[in-house]
């Protein structure tokens, strides 16, 4: 009988063991891809594609190559040394190769290039190969780091983390867009938040957050909107006002950054990306941004309810303009807007208890204080045109008790897309869905 | 206009608080959900639920207290002391106590028992406040702890954290185990696995990891079914065998279990639970696996191509017996009963390099190695009656390479089911859907 003790002693070198262990002028091994071949007089420049970066190897003819060409999987042996003006500092002379995979066919494009300049459906359609440029594989680590930044910060808030349903018997965010699925003969819907879950949880562990997928039917065919992305998502219990669940996704993004600036400065560096400045976050209300937005870029205020796109730009712009903030946090929207589970301002009940944050003009969370009050809830379903009876499970919450809470969504691949300055939210996502596009 | 700094000045303590600052004889002030009442002759011992734990109060009657039920929210002060048969080893003599919210109705069922010895429809239906018992909440904790413990470890390890689509336009487990939806007028399906989209990302980043909601339409109404589960998949490349996939995992249940006996041994206690030894798993084939429990057990062999959930439990038990480890990894499938994508034994073709993972006779985790050759994935999509043409953008990772890999999915609900000892899978997720329950 076997054994598997979890351990593993692979020879087999990363670019940063090289770096942390310097072997230079001994033989190493390595594996990876072939990732470009440059011939030139009398040796080559092969260089290996790694999970961590790429390295430039050299083949001067020492010993007899076997074919390859680019994607061909490697494992190599080689003796490392310094070299400046490689990328990551240095130079691999090979002294042997050996293919462990081969492609069946050739590249369609040109992924070692710095910039594939692909249009979007291509760049699409092509996913499996397209995603292996450096630049594409930067903007997902960077990614990776935005969602590690959210956790670390909320663990270490005493956040419980939590896993909800995605198939459920009524949506939570109303109105049609939402996908209908057949569950064993009864009708069903995918998620469109996990609102009524995580505010059920704040019962339990007073803060919770989850990561994870949510759905939206629309039928926008926008450079800013998918049927499927990540949420990244809060609740918070004892709060005092929702300026705690402001202060708190102000707290949130400083972790992300800080995160993003000491572990992911290789890939902020391909992307030539500067991260901005949270320290200290405008905040200003609904009305007011529109009014001193409408005023600065002589645009006039058509819907007193909503933030058209364009009004979203140039309140950002003014924030940016004004005090250098490529955040802003906008609050006391009208409730018409809002969603039944916010709540009014008991000072002025036209206005609920909400925010948005822009982040370079670009709508990134909403968020708020809900309502925890029994009746006040019911009251509202009613004011909305809904049945309270068709949310039994969900007024559950009220009607055994929740503290004051409130909490916000913050979508992954909006916030990528606008830190990285992205000019469609497709190309901040993996294998994104929209109207059309059902594959990769 | 205001600004947001991300900085909080809560003067409100928590358990953990009182634990480390140790301000007894001083009045503090705490928030909390008011989980038990118990009038003695002269004073009351109130218990506070807080998201750390419970804290015992004491009322004797030195304010004017307000009506309070269960599960009524509140702010109290009060002086700490050391009481060593409290929980926690904490009691607060109460100086004020102020109500935020008050439930609507008294509780159906009484949640501050140690046990509440509920049936499994009622616990689920009531799931709203069964979740508030302290046994049920420490079971979503060690469930917080397991995913934790999957995350750091493959972060280290160098995994990249991937989000892939939910909504797909093919099955990657085939059959008719599939939830079919409409998407925008065309035919789309929930995922049963991201296997195409983790084996695409092999090509991009050499390891990657998700965690993340499956589907599966599965009409089995048992105790360890259910019909959506949280997933954590791993895949990785340049791997020698699939054993390298086995030691990975072995890896990631040492670093679950370390994480849990250092940050959860609360929750550990609340269920009286002791983590099964991990530094050694015993693996066998899966001809062999059989073969000595239907000899020891006197159970015959009826179906040589799959294990029956009866001879898994006597695997499990034989290993628990001869080795005393609960874990075993069975290895070498038939490929009859394993997915297209899985590599046959080149020494022997009927079976594949694949394992499975059995916690206390229960499988928990399915994975081996993966095809990376074109023709032949080509050719054993064609072996299973499947059409290539139907899966073209998935095949276009063998057509432009990938490095020899494989991975796995371990089942989270499964997980926290056998290590506590839970006699239905229900009972180890927040909200589950099965068959015939679609709410909360």
């Amino acid at each position: 009988m076997d054994h598997v003790t979890g351990k593993t002693d692979s020879t087999e070198l990363e670019i940063g063991d090289i770096l942390a262990q310097k072997p230079y002028g001994r033989v190493i091994t390595m594996h990876g891809a072939i990732h470009d071949i440059k011939e030139m007089s009398g040796f080559s420049f092969i260089t290996l594609r790694k999970k961590d970066g790429v390295v430039q190897c050299i083949y001067g003819g020492d010993f007899d190559l076997p074919p390859i060409t680019e994607e061909c999987t490697v494992l190599v042996t080689g003796i490392p040394k310094e070299e400046a003006r490689a990328r990551n500092g240095l130079e691999l002379t090979l002294t042997g190769l050996r293919v462990l995979t081969r492609p069946k066919a050739s590249l369609p494009v040109k992924i070692s290039k710095a910039k594939m300049n692909l249009n979007v459906n291509t760049t699409l359609d092509l996913r499996a190969v397209t995603l292996r440029n450096l630049r594409e594989r930067a903007v997902f680590k960077i990614q990776e780091g935005l969602t590690r930044g959210f956790r670390d910060y909320l663990e270490k808030a005493g956040f419980t983390e939590i896993h909800t349903p995605k198939i459920v018997s009524a949506g939570a965010e109303g109105g049609s867009n939402i996908f209908r699925l057949d569950y064993f003969g009864r009708k069903a819907f995918l998620t469109q938040s996990p609102q009524f879950y995580k505010q059920i949880m704040v019962g339990v562990y007073e803060r919770v957050f989850e990561t994870a997928p949510v759905f939206r039917a629309e039928k926008h065919a926008t450079a800013r909107h998918l049927n499927e992305y990540t949420s990244l998502d809060f609740e918070m219990g004892y709060i005092h006002s929702f300026y705690d669940v402001m202060e708190m996704e102000t707290g949130i993004l400083q972790s992300m950054f800080d995160l993003l600036n000491r572990e992911y400065g290789r890939y902020l560096a391909v992307l030539k990306i500067e991260l901005p400045d949270v320290s200290n976050i405008p905040c200003i209300r609904f009305d007011e941004a529109k009014r001193l937005a409408s005023e600065k870029y002589g645009r006039p205020i058509r819907d007193p309810n909503d933030l058209e796109p364009e009004e979203e730009q140039n309140i950002g712009r003014y924030f940016k303009e004004e005090t250098g903030s490529s955040f802003v946090f906008v609050t006391h929207y009208p409730g018409k807007k809002r969603p039944f589970y916010a709540k009014d301002d008991p000072t002025d009940p036209k206005r609920t208890l909400s925010f948005d944050l822009l982040l370079n003009g670009m709508e990134v969370t909403t968020g708020g204080e809900r309502i925890s009050d029994y009746d006040e809830q019911v009251a509202k379903l009613r004011a909305k045109g809904l049945d309270p009876a068709d949310f039994e499970s969900y007024l559950m919450l009220h009607k055994y008790g929740v503290p004051p809470h409130g909490g916000l969504g913050l979508g992954l691949e909006r916030l990528t897309m606008a830190l990285l300055g992205l000019d469609n939210v497709r190309f901040a996502t993996l294998f994104p869905r929209d109207l059309n596009r059902l594959e990769p």
